[in-house]
């Protein structure tokens, strides 16, 4: 940083904090009418939802909730989600939002981890909460969530023992009167644990200011860019990913600064989500490929093709296949994708077509469609070498994707060593694999800890998977690197056969190189040996377990007899 | 501000300051063969316009710009003056936006008064440098502006002695390399002078952060809120206010940022801006109130409907009549209303038609868009009493309009007391008298100055002329407050009668009581005396002189013959 010439300030001059609160506030500005929607069971406009923001505020504080202060909230994607985004932060105490995809086990290290003093659990998680109860080192006042109060309002009428009361009830009554301080707005915000594969889960978390510049990052992407077109006054919002996983994406707060209607679907029904998204009008979601697959291919599609027609979906999570791009398409649904991680707040890069795209038909648009998206406003982003030096952004080229840009975690929650590893040379290393096209598409190849290094290339393991699926009777594959003396790391192949083929070594290598000779694949992406098996190594998510077929099949693989 | 709880930040994270060169950055993003035109002499894309920001960058470095100094801009509207908006205040370096509009004496002090280090000067103000020149203290360098080089590239053979250089010729052959540093997001990047009706100019001046977030509140407003919709696909931007006022009320930062097709007509000259608006399809501007009414009144209108009626237009400066705003909305234009001033960046409020208000027939349309906008996001205003204590937002209460908000001067550049008066009680105080309704419209009243203070009422004195306007027989009023022992002020009038007509105080007086008779004023507007004048007395620029009929004339009125 250079030295310069700040402006000077006069004594009693005023400049506001970029704060959670000022988004709060615009909520309530222009378009109080406007409503958001919980499930079949709830639905209030803006000047509703203020009160009960401010309510939840005088609740927390009532519960001895003080700035800095951490609140947990075990919930699907509802209304209350929203208010403790707001109410919580605004306060100045920090909202952890549970990961419940977690174990019992590993939502027990958070909750004592992030010093949870008090957790808003939805009945659904009281089991977990039982049988971790007894180990919860810092909390001292509960709250039940439950839907049941909106059918019955008596359906509440006790509360396991310990607790404080549930939500509504406590909410009802508390006066609608509190008002938000200002703070610094560096002051954290929100908190949220992730897993690797290794180690306990990592807490990332970000700040008033950082999620203040994701929602204006956001906004200038898809109001001023209209890369994802989203307008306040047309636009019917519903999160389809979860509001514990780095906010829904941002979209909720953006969705409530600019108070357009938004509709919260709770523990994800299909057939409850599909009526939300009719009756209720919803034109812009985002989701993870298996929901939008399975609404593409439910026999009800084609009848709601109207509304679906209407619908705008963001893919995040797992890359969007061209064939499901195609069916939604077809469907008139327009399907986009982002890409980011539970570090960047998340969004890091989201499809843009831009004035030379835009029209083309629809088929040649999936090309650009199924990529990681465009780089987002304010993101800087390059691809590093293993030896620090940065790629070209030619679109062909691989490394590692860094980034830097306003709202990503500063660190890891008391985790010194893994968040140093993180910013290793001042850039936040995402462990993706990609190349970068001079226009800004993010092309994502692979995980760094897959991509193979042979002879100074990088060679993709999603790749090689992908050329040797397109071979027949090939069922599944997986290629991994392992050391050699020449040239670093070279690739080898599992390949689990389709019933009733006998394919051997040196057939697929003979395919392969007929792609070599085509130009179609490079000479050093063919594997060296190649072993033919039964099953794939998988992990407990279903992913090829690529560091356990390294190190537990490597004498097994380099022992297979090839020609 | 409270204490609270901030993030965490390992050792090499890094949260970028917000800087003017983000915006610049995105420019060339997703859309870079967007153009930018200069009147029917230049046009460019945006590759060539990031070019030539950097080759101005290194053609300031080489005539000794370093940070802190301060460059002043002597230029009509014009590319030249974007990459000035970019390139200066990118270096670190200081943009004086040069009030042209001052006399000489006035521009002289300001340039002293700014340290100046270089001076940019198109080739229409050079008498005026001439006149002051000998008396300049801190400039060392002078670049001459001159539109003949687009014409004829040998025109500009000479440059005037004691020049450097001319624009164009300097830029050509610089490198186009040059790397903008990060630095503090507080750093001073523009200033401004502007005048009271009493002592020197004023200069104010802003940040990066403050640029940067004039721009975000400016994106979410017109992008997200679409309260005057701005579609960087769509919209062709041309400014037709100075870029010298307050950067062309922040549109040009906008535009650039979002890469959206702008036009830039330079010396306003109506033909040629009637032509670029046809040629460029320019479809959104801001202007004054008398710009507006020339071209709604040239007999070419009704010729060009067709693409006036895709244009929106922004009034400032001077408030917007109904009939104005008839006759424009007749044609198809889309007529809106900015507020705000020098001081503030300047946006504070913009017409903003909400569901219930947006598709009512256009006639009833006309009494929003003639208010003087709705609050902006991220602004916050109060109606603040003579006592410091706040009036309601009832759309009735007057108060003085206060501000907050993260873009505001904070201060007059060495000018401390101006400054204090200026931020007094921590808030911004405009000098203007409004009310504002319950759902955030601001109504302008008066200035603090010209109010009437009665009996703990304030009385407007432009709703009073307003008033005696309507009255048969008169041809212009004014009104003053005059002390008064028992009710503090009370008002006074001053009427030019109508060739023809021999009006009496009783006869107006007798007139106004019909109208308090029926509850359309209130009984304390009625003014006390009337005093018939060939003419009223008025400032240099025409607005009626208020000061000087209580100064001068206060003893005429106050033995005013009246019943």
């Amino acid at each position: 940083m250079i030295q310069t010439k700040l402006i000077p300030r006069t004594a009693e001059a005023h400049e506001p904090p970029m704060l959670i609160k000022n988004m709060l506030a615009q909520s309530l500005r222009y378009e109080p009418q406007r409503e958001i929607v919980y499930r079949d069971l709830f639905r209030m406009n803006y000047v509703t939802f203020n009160q009960r923001v401010r309510q939840l505020a005088n609740v927390l504080t009532g519960l001895g909730v003080q700035p800095g202060d951490t609140v947990a909230m075990f919930d699907w994607d509802s209304h209350r989600y929203l208010e403790c985004f707001f109410a919580v932060t605004s306060m100045g105490a920090v909202l952890h939002t549970v990961n419940i995809r977690l174990s019992p086990a590993q939502i027990l290290y958070t909750v004592n981890h992030a010093q949870d003093k008090v957790i808003l659990i939805h009945d659904d998680f009281l089991p977990i909460l039982t049988a971790i109860k007894d180990q919860i080192t810092t909390v001292d006042k509960y709250v039940l969530i439950s839907d049941k109060v909106y059918v019955d309002l008596n359906a509440i009428g006790e509360v396991p023992a310990g607790f404080s009361g549930e939500y509504e009830a406590l909410l009802k009554g508390t006066s609608a009167e509190y008002e938000f301080p200002d703070f610094d707005e560096n002051t954290w915000a929100t908190t949220f644990y992730t897993t690797g594969t290794t180690g306990n889960p990592k807490g990332v978390y970000f700040s008033h200011r950082q999620l203040f510049m994701h929602t204006m990052g956001l906004a200038s992407y898809v109001c001023g860019y209209q890369a994802v077109p989203f307008s306040a006054m047309t636009d019917v919002y519903m999160p389809i990913t979860p509001m514990f996983h780095v906010h829904a994406w941002g979209f909720p707060f953006l969705a409530t600064m600019l108070s357009a209607k938004q509709v919260y679907a709770g523990r994800y029904d299909p057939e409850l989500v599909l009526k939300l998204l009719l009756q209720e009008g919803v034109t812009f979601s985002h989701c993870v490929p298996t929901i939008l697959n399975m609404l593409v291919n439910s026999p009800a599609a084609q009848k709601f093709k109207a509304q679906l027609s209407k619908w705008k979906v963001i893919i995040g999570g797992s890359a969007l296949t061209k064939g499901l791009a195609k069916g939604a398409l077809d469907l008139g649904i327009q399907v986009y994708q982002g890409y980011g991680m539970s570090e960047t707040a998340p969004i890091m890069s989201l499809t843009y077509l831009n004035d030379l795209e835009r029209d083309l038909p629809i088929d040649d648009q999936i090309e650009f469609r199924t990529r990681a998206g465009r780089i987002a406003p304010f993101i800087e982003m390059r691809l590093m070498n293993d030896d620090g030096t940065f790629a070209p952004h030619d679109g062909h080229a691989l490394g590692e994707i860094v980034a830097r840009g306003p709202w990503l975690t500063q660190g890891y929650y008391e985790d010194p060593e893994r968040g140093a590893d993180l910013w290793k040379g001042g850039w936040l290393h995402t462990g993706d694999v990609a190349s970068i096209t001079p226009d800004n598409w993010v092309l994502i190849s692979d995980r760094t800890k897959d991509v193979i290094k042979t002879g100074g290339e990088w060679v993709s393991s999603l790749d090689m998977e992908d050329a040797l699926s397109q071979l027949e009777g090939v069922a599944e594959s997986a290629v991994v690197g392992l050391p050699d003396e020449r040239w670093g790391e070279r690739p080898h192949a599992l390949i689990v056969q389709k019933p009733g083929y006998e394919l051997t070594a040196d057939g697929i290598k003979t395919e392969l190189q007929t792609k070599v000779d085509r130009g179609d694949l490079h000479k050093w992406y063919v594997p060296d040996r190649i072993l033919f098996v039964s099953e794939i190594p998988k992990t407990s998510v279903g992913k090829i377990d690529k560091k356990r077929i390294r190190s537990e099949m490597k004498e097994q693989i380099l022992g297979a007899v090839n020609a």
